[in-house]
C-alpha cells in the first residue's frame, strides 16, 4: 500500500472528506444515514458531490438501526454522526452491527486536532479534556479504528478500514476531525477500487480439509444441512445454495439463518431451533447421523433457549474462521473456499427420505375465520407466507414477529431482516427505514415489509417521519397487544412495567408530515379483514406508505416464544 | 463499614432487590425511570413494596435524560435498564450527566452470574462471551462502578455506590445479576441511612485559604461576584445566597449558573459570558479588580465560544476540589466551608457603583407588537421573564432556547435545567419528563416549562407520550422555525441536512394517546397572540399538559447563539 505524500507532491490532490465519500460510493453505499452535528457539518456538505443521498434521520439510534438495515440489504451501510453525544447515541445500534456481522461505517465528526491536542474544554466533552474517551468505547464494538489526524496517513486508513469493514463484516469506526475535511490526499488512489476480496484459504490446509468434509460426508447415512446466520453475513449463499440444490440434500434453516434458502425447493424442510422447531424438523434433523451445520450462531434465542440435541459426533460446521468436523477442528479456514469444493466433488451422496414440509399455510385460510373470527399468531404467520412475494425484504422485530415468522414459508428471494442474537427492542423500525431505502436502489424495487409490536414501535417512531421524508413506501404492520408481549412471557405477565401507553398509531402518519395523497392506514381485527386487505392489490402494490394496525389479542403469543421465553427465564434465576 | 455476613446468621434478612430500592428510597428518589427488559424484570416486582414510582420511559436515552432531569429538580434520580441494549442505549444520556455533576443512579439488569461465568451465547451480547465490555464503557463515564455479584459483598457496595453518588454528584453504575435479585443481605442495616455528609476540610487548610480570600477580598476596589454552575451542581447555594445578600457586591452568573442567584436582587446584574453577556455586563465584570468566581465551567458554549476576558491576576476560583487565588492553588479544598466562613467573617467590602440592570424586558411587551406583528427571539426572551412565576422549573433545550434564555430575567426560586457543557440535542425533552415527575412530587408541586426547538424535539418526540402516561402537566413551547437553527448559525445556513421533515406538532398529543380533557394545543404566530395566551389563567396555572407551537421565522436566532457559534466555527477550521 503506497504512503501519502505531502500535498505539495500530490498529483490529483483531493480533499479527505471527498475521498472517504468517493471509497464508500466505490464500494456501493449510495446513501448515508445519521444527523447534522457541529463537528460534522463541514464534511456533509461533500456527500451530494460523491454521488451519496443524505438521509438525515430524526435521532442518532434510529440512524445506527437504519444504517444497519440498509447495510443487510445493500451490502454495506454508513452512518455519519458527530463527536460524544451523537456517536453515544448511536453505540447500541452499532454494537448490534457488530454482534450481528454488519458491514457499516461508522464515521463521526471530531473538534479538531488542535482543539483536541490543547485539551480544550468544549461542548460534547465531559469536560476532563479526554477526547479518547468515545473511541475506546467504540473500540470494543468495531473491528477497525481508524483515526483520521494526519494527512499523509488518511487515505490508507480509510482504504484499510473499508476493507476491514467488508471482509469481516463487522462495523469499523472512523474519526473525522474538523480540521482535516479539506485537507489534501491523493486522488489517483481514487482510480483503483479498493481490493474487498477475502485472501484464500491456503491450498494444502484447504485441500486437507475438504477431503475430511468429504470423507465424512460420504460416509453418512443421512446427511442434513442446517443454515444459520453467518451463511448470510460472511456471503456464502451462492455456494450454499448449490450446495442444496445439487446435493438435495434435506435442508433446514436456523431462526437466523430463514431466507438464506431458497424454501420452494422440494428439499427445504422449515426452521430447526430445538424444542421450537416447525412440526417434524427436529425429530428429522436430530435423527440425522451428519448435519451439516453452515454458519451457526447458537444463541439462546435462535435456538430456543439453547435446546438443540445434535452431538458433535454428528457434527461439521463451517464457520468464516474455521471449520468443525466432529472434535476436529481447522482454525483458519473459510467456509468459502471448502463449500466450493465440497459442492464440485460431492459425488453421489445416501439421501434418506426427504423433509416432510410442514409449515404450510393452511389450505384456506378464509375457513378458521367462520369459527374463530379474530387474528391469533398461530393463523396469521402461516398466512402472511401466501401474501409475501419474490424479493420481499421482510423485517421482522425482536418480540412476537422475530417468534412468528418461524411458521411462516417465504417465496424464492426474500431478503429476512432480523435482530435475533442482539435483540434490541425498537430496531426493526429503524432497520425498516435503511432496508427500504436499500430496496428502492434496486432496480425494480422490491416491497418492504415490517412487522413490529406495539412496545417497539413506541421506541424509535420517529423513524417513521425519516420514511416520509424519504418518500419510502414500506408496508408496516404494528401488532396492537397493549405492551411488551416478549417481556410478559419471560417474567410478569400482568405487570404494569410491561404495559405501555396507547397510542392513536394511524393518526401519527399524518402528525409525522405525511401528505393525504402520500399514505394510507388500515385498523384490522378479524381474519376476513386482513384477507379482504391481502387480497386488495392497491394496498398490495405497495405504492405509498403503508401503516396497519393489526389487533391481536395481548393473551396470545406465538408458541415458540412461550417456549423460549421459559427457558430464558429458567436460566435467569437458576442458582449456582 | 460492617462487612455483611453468611445468611444463616442474617437477623433481619432482606432481597438484594429491596435493599437496593429501600436505600433509593431512603436518600429522596420517588420515582425511577427506565424500561423493562428481561434481566431487570423480576428486580421491578420490587419497586412498589419500597414505595418507588416506575415511570416506564418509552426508550432508554430518553429514560436516561428524563433520570437527569429528575435528579437536577430532585436532588438525586435512578434509571433502570438491561444488558447491553438497555443500557448502551441510555449512554449518552449518562455521559451526560457525568459531564453535567449530575447524579444518577443507573442499575442494570445483568444475566445470572453463572450464566456469565460460563460465558453462554445469550441474546443481547456481542456473542464472544465478553460480559464486562458495557460495565467497561460505563466505568469511563461514572464516579463508581458496583457489580453485585456476591451477596456477602452487596449492601456494602450499594452504600458506598449510592454515597458516591451524592457526595461527587455524578452517576453510578450498579449491575444486578438476575441470579443476585433475591440473595438475602442483611436488612438491620437499613435503619441506619447512608452517611451523605461530605468530609469537612482539614481545619488548618481551610483557615488558611479563608485567610488568603479575605485578604484579597479586603483589598479589592470593586469586587464581584460571578456565579456558575458547580455552585447548583455541588449544593453550595446557601453559602452563596448568603454571601450575594450579606456583601451586597455585584453579582452575575453565567448561562449555566442561572438560576443560582435570586435574581430580583438589587445587586443582580445579568449574565456574564464574554462576548455573549447581557447589555454593559461585560463591561461590569471584566472592569473588576477581583471576581469571585464560583462554581465556574468555563466551556465554549457557556463562555460565548472563550471570550472571557479575566485575568488570572483579578480572580479567585470556588470549586469542589480546590480554591485558586490567583496563581496560588490549594488543592483537596472544597468550597463549601470556605464560603461559610468568607460569609461569616466578611466585615466591611468596597462596592464599587452597582449593576446596571440591563435585561429587563421592555416596559411594554404589546408596543413592539404593533410595528412588528411576528415573535423574534429578541423579543420573547425578556418577555418570557415577565410571565414565568416563583418556583417554576424550566428547561431549555440545546439550540436557540439555551441561548434565547440568557435574556430572560428569572423570579425567585425558578429552577434552571439546561445541558449547555454536555449539549444532547432532544436532551431537554426527556428531562422535562423527569423534572415534571419531581416537581409533581413537591407540595405544592412548581409548574414546569420547557423551551425547544422543532429539530430538537424530534429526537425524543415520545417522551410526550410517557408525560401523557404519567399525568404530567408540563407546558411545551416547540420553537417551530424548520430544522437545526444552532447548526445553521454554526455551518451550513441553507442545507438540506439542516432541514426536518415538518411535524403536525399539536396532532401528535392526541396520537399519543392523551385524552381530550387532559390536554390543551395552542398555535402561536404574534406577539398579541401570546400575549393573550400568557394573560389567559386557564393556560398559565398549568392544570393540563399543553403544547404551544410558537412559530419563530427560520431566519432568526438569539444573537448569543450567532456569536458563540462563529466562535465554534472559528476554532472547527482554524489550522494548526
Amino acid at each position: 500500500m503506497a504512503t501519502d505524500i505531502a500535498s505539495q507532491e500530490l498529483k490529483s490532490p483531493v480533499d479527505v472528506a471527498h475521498y472517504l465519500f468517493t471509497r464508500l460510493h466505490q464500494v456501493g453505499v449510495r446513501s448515508v444515514h445519521g444527523l447534522p452535528g457541529d463537528y460534522n457539518l463541514v464534511a456533509l456538505d461533500y456527500l451530494p458531490e460523491c454521488g451519496l443521498h443524505w438521509v438525515g434521520n430524526c435521532n442518532e439510534l434510529n440512524a445506527g438501526y437504519a444504517a444497519d438495515g440498509y447495510a443487510r440489504v445493500n451490502g454495506i451501510g454508513a452512518l455519519v454522526t458527530t463527536f460524544g453525544v451523537g456517536e453515544l447515541s448511536a453505540i447500541n445500534a452499532v454494537a448490534g452491527s457488530f454482534s450481528e456481522f454488519v458491514p457499516v461505517v461508522h464515521v463521526v465528526g471530531q473538534p479538531s486536532t488542535t482543539s483536541m491536542r490543547d485539551g480544550m474544554l468544549l461542548h460534547h466533552t465531559l469536560g476532563n479534556g479526554d477526547f479518547n474517551v468515545f473511541a475506546n468505547m467504540s473500540a470494543d464494538i468495531s473491528c477497525s479504528v481508524a483515526k483520521l489526524n494526519d494527512p499523509h496517513q488518511a487515505a490508507t486508513y480509510i482504504d484499510n478500514a473499508i476493507r476491514e469493514c467488508s471482509i469481516r463484516s463487522r462495523p469499523v469506526y472512523i474519526t473525522l476531525p474538523t480540521d482535516m475535511v479539506r485537507k489534501k490526499v491523493e486522488g489517483e488512489r481514487l482510480k483503483k477500487p479498493i481490493d474487498l476480496s477475502r485472501p484464500p484459504n491456503e491450498e494444502e490446509k484447504e485441500e486437507y480439509v475438504v477431503d475430511v468434509v468429504l470423507k465424512y460426508l460420504h460416509a453418512a447415512k443421512s446427511p442434513v444441512i442446517l443454515v444459520d446466520a453467518c451463511a448470510i453475513r460472511h456471503r456464502v449463499l451462492a455456494e450454499v445454495q448449490d450446495f442444496v440444490r445439487k446435493s438435495q440434500l434435506p435442508t433446514f434453516v436456523t431462526p437466523m439463518g430463514k431466507s438464506a434458502v431458497d424454501e420452494t425447493l422440494p428439499n427445504y424442510g422449515g426452521v430447526y431451533a430445538g424444542d421450537g422447531s416447525n412440526e417434524g424438523v427436529k425429530d428429522r434433523v436430530e435423527s440425522s447421523d451428519l448435519i451439516l451445520n453452515i454458519g451457526a450462531i447458537k444463541s439462546d434465542f435462535n435456538t430456543t433457549g439453547f435446546t438443540y440435541r445434535i452431538g458433535r459426533m454428528n457434527s461439521i460446521d463451517f464457520h468464516s474462521n474455521y471449520i468443525a468436523v466432529r472434535y476436529s477442528e481447522y482454525p483458519g479456514v473459510h467456509m468459502k473456499g471448502v463449500l466450493r469444493k465440497v459442492v464440485d466433488r460431492m459425488g453421489k451422496l445416501n439421501i434418506a427420505p426427504g423433509p416432510t414440509v410442514t409449515n404450510q399455510p393452511p389450505t384456506d385460510p378464509r375457513r378458521q375465520s367462520v369459527t374463530s373470527p379474530g387474528i391469533s399468531h398461530s393463523w396469521f404467520w402461516p398466512t402472511v407466507g401466501q401474501w409475501l412475494r419474490e424479493r420481499d425484504v421482510v423485517i421482522t422485530e425482536t418480540g412476537t414477529a422475530n417468534f412468528g415468522i418461524w411458521q411462516t414459508r417465504f417465496p424464492k428471494d426474500v431478503v429476512a431482516v432480523s435482530q435475533v442474537l442482539w435483540g434490541s427492542i425498537g430496531y426493526a423500525l429503524g432497520a425498516c427505514q435503511g432496508a427500504a431505502m436499500a430496496a428502492k436502489e434496486k432496480d425494480p424495487p422490491p416491497r418492504t415489509i415490517l412487522f413490529i409490536g406495539d412496545g417497539s414501535f413506541q421506541v424509535t417512531a420517529q423513524e417513521l417521519s425519516t420514511m416520509i421524508k424519504n418518500n419510502l413506501t414500506p408496508i408496516i404492520f404494528v401488532i396492537c397487544n397493549d405492551g411488551y408481549t416478549i417481556e410478559r412471557c419471560i417474567h410478569g405477565w400482568d405487570a404494569e412495567y410491561n404495559d405501555i401507553q396507547p397510542w392513536r398509531f394511524s393518526d401519527l402518519v399524518p402528525a409525522f408530515g405525511a401528505q393525504s395523497d402520500k399514505y394510507k392506514t388500515h385498523s384490522i381485527k378479524t381474519k376476513t379483514e386482513l384477507l379482504d386487505l391481502f387480497a386488495d392489490e392497491s394496498f398490495s402494490s405497495a405504492k405509498a406508505l403503508q401503516l396497519v394496525e393489526l389487533h391481536i389479542p395481548k393473551e396470545d403469543a406465538p408458541s415458540t416464544l412461550r417456549l423460549t421465553a421459559e427457558a430464558a427465564a429458567k436460566a435467569s434465576t437458576r442458582n449456582k
